[in-house]
């Protein structure tokens, strides 16, 4: 069975084919989206690029709450419609999944993505649950769940970057007002995104009564890791505490004993910090008498950018397989 | 099949037992622990009235994270063990759940649970995932998720009562400072609880400078329906506030488009107030542009004491077909 998996974001689009729900590699083409009018004439690319290949199934994952005939593209205004997918590829077996959900459906073989241990923690020996988040554009998560009776795993969909910030006294408060102005309130993703982490930054630069002189969200955890801003390094400490408290609030909620994967650009832009300096994992674990249980969770990064359409593949098998 | 069903809790023991994994209503019984000196006690004390009844499997809910081999009780100095189950009942199919996962299992069945609607939201045509959580002596929730791929639903474990209780502005900052007290910080089950209601009544008595005349969270829920007691509508008014935050962001983490269902002992004692006053429903909706989203989940009281008992029967119910 031969199944298209497409990783559809706001900028670049991957494709490939799945061979009986295992990525081909030498399949795999990345396309930046600007170079394109609608998502049809990227997957039109796709096909003559592989001498007009035929496929039993096709699967989309997208930054998006996708429903049974598509959606509208989070970050871009293109409409990722069943009915074009259909035309193009001449099947109607069409599947589409939220980024966060593939991303979750891909630890099913994580021991196949690349990843970095972080934190051992203790795990289990046989199959438990896992749960993957992070910071980009936004925030979100996902957990996997494996078969506990009978035969099929379960993937929880969420909107996690929504959540309510949780913040912790009057440095936190002050903080939590400065993202809330013109809102009314501040979500996770208020803080944990590309967007949030340099919004800490300016915070940051005006109660230390100093200019901002960075630019971007880039910028600042280049300049936090090399230690040549003194703002960049307090906003870098701060996104990283407050990384390390949704995650364990997450792992609470998930109880992920089979491990937590953090994933996105802008955890992995500050990922060096994560493990040489306590703020993550100390706000991670400071969840009073459960502080046991958070250390018994292991902690990654996962480095696979391939890892979204890993997921749409291993959803095509277990599909084909129901 | 036959099987023996218990819902444990620190205080009360039900037992019953299910036929072909449904519970057979004649054959539950309450007990109370105190007039035991211990579990195998109180299951010797059932199967005798019972005739000496033998049954194919046992599953017992508690609250406790339990191992494959039981758990020690949480709020009563009770071990639960699989040895002594199995030599009552001389069976070795013997299981554990946490009381939540029960729940949440009780909830593939929700429509033969005693329920009462509070907002009815857009429920979706087909199966959907479904959330119980609630206020007793801590707090927690359980998701429930349908077969979406193959045949089998999956249930979440968790535990959410020790998540950071998430505050907005500078009052409920106060609040914080006051139930963190003494332990560094404050969880949801600080407030989410009977011990945290009448600690939040404690401190409006204290910035309003009245003496605390209610001796017990019965009390405050009690005169804040009636309307008798300032501080304690104003302290009901702050529960019921973080209560519909946090199923609101619970429910962005598990996105329960079939049904929110709301049980535990403190909820139900404030049950009146949920409905009658916007407090509960504005915090649960205020989430940004997910507001719609929010509106769209439906909410429910869960009034059914035997659910705990049909979710162990639901579990036998799957694990003898798996």
């Amino acid at each position: 069975m031969i199944g298209l998996v497409c990783d559809l974001g706001g900028t670049n689009a991957r494709l490939g084919l799945s061979v009986d729900g295992r990525l081909a590699p030498e399949t795999l083409e990345t396309y930046a989206n600007d170079g394109f009018v609608d998502f049809p004439s990227v997957l039109s690319a796709y096909r003559t690029r592989h001498g007009g290949i035929g496929v039993d199934a096709v699967c989309v994952a997208m930054a998006a709450v996708p429903t049974a005939d598509g959606a509208r593209l989070t970050n871009r205004d293109w409409d990722i419609r069943r009915v074009d997918i259909a035309d193009i590829f001449g099947t109607n077996d069409v599947h589409f999944l939220n980024d966060f959900e593939a991303l979750g459906l891909s630890l099913l073989r994580a021991d196949e993505l690349e990843t970095q241990a972080l934190f051992p923690g203790s795990p289990p020996a046989g199959a438990a649950t896992r749960l993957v988040l992070g910071a980009g554009t936004g925030f979100n998560a996902a957990a996997c769940f494996p078969p506990r009776i009978g035969p099929t795993p379960c993937v929880s969909a969420a909107e996690c970057g929504h959540m309510t910030l949780a913040v912790e006294g009057a440095d936190e408060m002050s903080l939590q007002r400065y993202l809330a102005r013109g809102r009314g309130r501040a979500s996770n993703e208020r803080a944990l995104s590309g967007r949030g982490l340099f919004e800490i930054y300016l915070w940051c630069c005006e109660r230390n009564a100093r200019p901002a002189v960075l630019a971007g969200p880039g910028e600042v955890a280049a300049q936090a890791i090399a230690g040549g801003d003194a703002d960049a390094s307090e906003a870098a400490d701060c996104f990283l505490r407050f990384l390390g408290r949704v995650a364990g609030d997450l792992s609470l909620a998930f109880l992920p004993f089979g491990g937590i994967y953090l994933s996105g650009g802008v955890t992995r832009a500050v990922a060096p910090l994560i493990a040489s300096t306590a703020t993550f994992i100390e706000a991670f674990r400071a969840k009073g008498r459960q502080t046991e249980l958070m250390a018994s969770f292991p902690i990654s990064l996962l480095l696979d950018d391939r890892a979204a359409l890993s997921g749409c593949a291993e959803w095509m098998r277990l599909a084909q397989r129901a």
